[in-house]
């Protein structure tokens, strides 16, 4: 089957090889001249410009787009305009799920088929074959379908589930028509939302097991905090390059951002260089929004949401406050924050005043 | 080698089996007796009391426990009465890392090792073995390598992180000496708290997905609840079986608790039956507590925790004084909670007062 | 000076009396014709409808809606229908800041301002004054400034802020310009947001103090959940309407809300009659989602919103799905959720598989 | 009525001034001479040593600690030497109620009554008077209820609580039993809880207010995280020293803590000089841990204190750790964790691969 590509980046080319490496032909285009002919080096047809893309490819032409999310209205718009009524476009990018149920509505209207693809598969996707979660109409989607399987990872060696029985469904193989369009990048969303959670999880954990020991270590800032109450149950030199590792097998927790993070690890047990301000896409704030609006509760999701905006001191009016109204209440207004808990310098002084 | 059995539970005889396979000799112990017989007729050695175990023992003595962590202190002094200096006792339970360390102190004087096992597996652990985190002296854990080599699930199919070279550690066969006395179970505590926020992840995230049809449904509590301000966003039917089958295949979530869903969900999918109230073991609390110790922030993982305590209900009396509140200030007295937002009978009235 | 009020309810009246004291006139309408006598009868211009209405105001009119915030769009739209450049629309509902953005934009282009004005004060107004977060443009503000200061509580009895002297700002008076259009509807949401965390946290310390006594009640669920394991230190029977009371005088809670809440207890101690299912109108969920578009991260603000969420079962699914993963992997699929932590029926069995 | 007060500081000091005020007779005795003879000077009987101290005590003897929290069990051991049985001694410190009900038993053989008392005031009390929360028994309390009625603020100018007539109940004044040995400062540690997430919703809240104009600043970290969608709804410059001056006057979140932060942001706008790195007592931890005891979610009040210890950058190895697995899935080893959002250099790139 024949399919464009549009944005020959890692992920664009990606896709591209492994629909070749399966027999299919693709029709390439990117801004980048350059990306365009490494590709037809290897195969590709390569497009000079959209009208040379559109051109090239048999009606009904199947599209994919695979460019950075802020620019997909706009190649959508160009796009479209090149194409004819019951042509196809996919968009495999990050896209809001509101952006296609606008954008499917329009092209609709224009006779276009517009199908969302949620993309999951990263780095490793050339191999593993990359996840897809799709929305859009029944009728374009079943005409996609063998692209989809292609792409996808397939059954692989995971172990069929329980009570599967039979022929494999697309689910089994990988991909998935999750519904209408906006639904393919609704559950990719979601997906995101979940792994920022199973992240946070793994991250708050592994803290834990890294401040095991704190009983042994010095209370370097004793005047400040609560003194750790009993040093001796807190005597663990945790190796947590090792532990993760070991949850590898046989554990409750195993799972493939636990591999990554003992290989993280093993790298760089001390993950010296990182500063740990961690970026967040949109996924992850999407899904806290969509949740708000359903009424559904996600605290586990919006805290690990939360987390990574603290990591990048998105907190630090709030704390700024927070230690004002202490300086407020405890009358030391001369002394430095973290001095606070210092009631006064004599030992028989009063705690401090709550 | 020589392994002595207390507990003949599901776990305690299938740590016993998992032995016996790999060639070592068990001695077993239980106060059921027919647990005892029904082991003996496998190839184990039965005993009829601790002074019959102790005695076909050879020294020093290996003996684990694999009974109920509410029964492992009484346990320990029976057996450590029945032991003698340079003898080992394991604890295989869910046993409070505190308890370890309390213990351990107390047989240490008397010439005992104590060595604290955190076992994670479950079910599948006879086949796949069972994931073990060990805390002790450097050298009662080396005395009894052998058997946690065996009882663990070994390097497995489980492709190697990438970095890690020549012989295999034991971490990567499964078992790990976390440290002194109680690390075993602190490791598996903060092991279990991290699977606590995992499932939650999932869970919140499913929910979103199983809510992603509000606009479509009918506003059943429109009086009650701020209504949904953008319906056209939340038209997607999602089959949440599907999509957590689909996820196990080149997706960033991919884990063992997806797994585990994805047969849940395959199995029954709108999970008729469960009253969706979730018990905790203690280590989720434990996590909890040794965090707010030490200071290291746990949103995530405590968030996991109330939102188990919350589907028990235990939020009940904060629900009532937050709706009590609100009939305070908003001056709805007479009404039913559920009514507060009405703010009036005609249409141009105004909004509930706050 | 004058003022015409659309939207005679509670709020709507209370304003109008409240003008009306204070010297000011007002025109009224309602859909309710006998809303109009009433207030007519107390000494307001009553209007027929919007046409009358705007014939008997003087111009630049002054109109301040308040109705409630689903009506809000389609009144500004009849009420501009009938006013001339120069005039003002003041909205006092609860409307979304972002519809006042809109609709101050389409009024500007006719020559009419738009003023968002938050309004706090509920059922206590009448006497204490209405809170007023006031947006707009400087004009027009400055404009219906002495309408503003009537309806504030003015400066009362509350002690003057150290280092606050001279005159009494706008803000001492409770009223306050605080951006142009839409800034007074945010701020009245981001006060809304603080209100359910403020909410949340007395609701949750109340819930603890009633479980203060968790150590002599029968542990009706031991079987369910984690026993409690220190019970020596839950034998506490706190009168939470005894304690709400008492800090109200010097302590560092006190707050009205805390008043409400002495209040409600003393009235109710047992809270007898509420279900507990606890509303929730638009302002906290604009506030999260507010929060997420500016990466700010509100943690304690998002978790007193989910737990009304909660508070309405809204959270069922996912604590299925949460049952449901502890049946498979703990192995317990023939037993309802509530009974997964037994282990079994002997006394040795070994813990419950995880 | 005589008072024996050891700990002179400035609490210990403001509550025998308090009582001389209202008549009573104070014996004092501190570690510092100074601190003795400059209450000696203001009218108080001094104590050169704690044996001259309990000479110069009517018996039975009532004896007031106001030590820091750390020394109050060395402190009760050394006063407990030179008292009678029949004596009192209150503890109106910090302490832990856990160590509460343990002195009291352990004094309790000995014939000494103990009281708890949970003091709240701060620097304000000697002019307010102190919020007393106390435990004890019955006798004991009943004894000492004159000198709690004059250290507590008394009815003062608060208006009473709707339903309540007649005489005056003790927690209408300002002090209260709220149950045996323990339960004073048990509530007293919930009292702080709410008060971490009270001051968590204002902070929250206030750093949504200063983070309303996200809009018109420049994006600086715009390759960090996800843009701004939609800068034309944050376009607000909001004064918040203004804005909490206004919500004094007749809003909802009027509180206390409000009032302190309105002086705090009216002296310091932007909060110059305060690093934000906000310190914790134990109370915070020890509400926690309590409510994780009796099994009730406390999710606002353990945000809140999660908030501090973040705030205190005890997030960090869990923030490298999430920024760790991000360049593992994201294949971005080789750049610095702020960029790894920046897919490549190309405008057609694909997206981060996820």
């Amino acid at each position: 089957m024949q399919l464009g590509m549009i944005g020959l980046g890692r992920m664009g080319a990606n896709i591209v090889r492994r629909l070749m490496r399966d027999g299919h032909d693709c029709v390439v285009y990117d801004v980048s001249a350059d990306a365009v002919s490494a590709l037809a080096a290897e195969g590709a047809t390569g497009a000079s410009d959209l009208a040379d893309f559109a051109a090239k490819l048999q009606t009904p032409r199947v599209v994919w787009l695979m460019v950075p999310a802020s620019l997909t209205g706009k190649v959508v718009d160009d796009v479209a305009a090149v194409l004819e009524p019951g042509d196809i476009i996919i968009d495999g990018g990050n896209s809001n799920y509101r952006d296609d149920v606008r954008r499917a509505k329009a092209l609709r209207e224009r006779g276009i088929e517009y199908v969302d693809a949620g993309t999951s598969g990263g780095v490793f996707g050339l191999e593993r074959g990359y996840c897809l979660m799709v929305g859009g109409s029944e009728a374009a989607v079943n005409h996609i379908e063998p692209l989809l399987k292609t792409i996808a990872p397939g059954a692989g060696d995971i172990e069929r589930t329980p009570g599967r029985t039979g022929e494999l469904a697309p689910e089994e193989q990988g991909y998935l028509h999750c519904g209408p369009s906006g639904a393919g990048h609704f559950v990719k969303m979601v997906h995101n939302g979940i792994e920022y959670g199973i992240m946070a999880a793994l991250a708050e954990g592994l803290n834990l097991l890294e401040n095991a020991d704190a009983g042994v270590r010095e209370a370097e800032h004793s005047a400040e905090v609560a003194p750790l109450e009993e040093p001796e149950f807190y005597q663990f030199p945790i190796d947590t390059a090792k532990v993760t590792e070991l949850w590898r097998r046989g554990s409750v927790v195993s799972s493939w951002l636990l591999d990554l993070t003992a290989a993280a690890l093993n790298e760089n047990p001390t993950l010296t260089g990182l500063a740990g301000r961690v970026s967040d896409s949109g996924e992850g704030r999407w899904t806290v929004k969509a949740a708000v609006d359903v009424g559904v509760p996600v605290p586990v999701l919006a805290a690990s949401l939360f987390e990574r905006f603290a990591s990048r001191d998105e907190d630090h009016f709030a704390n700024q406050v927070l230690s004002a109204m202490r300086l407020q209440f405890g009358g030391h207004k001369e002394l430095p924050a973290g001095d606070v808990l210092e009631a006064g310098g004599r030992k028989s002084d009063s705690p401090p005043a709550r």
